[in-house]
């Protein structure tokens, strides 16, 4: 199997593990030394922030997260690989039942770790409109 | 020279363009079809989106433009490389002469290109308070 089909491989697990809510599953796609800069404070998340975020976002959502990054562009190389592209993330709020539809700037890196790739590395963002001091969590793949 | 030395270099090239405001030499560290994900909006910009961005902010500030990523962490393969960390940008507005002093996230991805590395995607944001539904560009390294 070429690097870059394992490296879909594990972006399609990310996915499934995000749609069933599987913490655990989810985690053993990340390296134990990960870099997380996510879409929340703080500027950056070890491992075990990275799985209270996911765990946060679990908690307040009813129903599978959906967390598309089929559309991704992969670059692999023998021990390094990179993915990135625009995710699309959809989840119903616990709370309120609103319907969230996002768009998120998505980028990882990954290493070969004991053979298998794990991510080492994560950015995830929204732009953020200067003007009026907020997020653009409205935009949508031209 | 090791290829982590050359990425050292080429992020050395990209903080003294940006010192210097020299738009074209700031350009030559991107490859043709970068793919940025940058602080503001589009969700994704190109060589040109970024030259412009790039322009505006040299345009909106008052003398040189600091763009610290000596704490980078640099992980390189033979033809891919990766780079991510806390780049600290400190300028002064021309208009209300605010001095701007913040910390980025910052992520990028490089390949070779006849020879030289080049940046082929760039990927820096601030994280957002979900609560007050504003960007931290207020938090420092711990």
């Amino acid at each position: 199997m070429s690097n870059e089909t394992q490296i879909r491989g594990v972006l399609d697990e990310l996915t499934a593990a995000a749609k069933s809510k599987d913490l655990d599953r989810l985690m053993r796609c990340y390296a134990r030394d990960v870099v997380e800069f996510d879409v929340m404070p703080p500027l950056q998340s070890d491992f075990e922030k990275t799985r209270s975020n996911w765990k946060m976002c679990f908690d307040m959502t009813e129903g599978p997260v959906g967390y598309d990054l089929s559309k991704a562009t992969i670059i692999a190389d023998d021990e390094l690989a990179m993915a990135y592209g625009l995710s699309h993330f959809v989840a119903d709020d616990k709370k309120d039942h609103k319907h969230n539809d996002f768009w998120i700037r998505f980028t990882a890196g990954f290493k070969k770790v004991d053979g298998t790739w794990k991510i080492v590395h994560e950015h995830d963002s929204f732009p953020i409109d200067m003007e009026t001091n907020k997020p653009r969590m409205d935009l949508k793949p031209s």
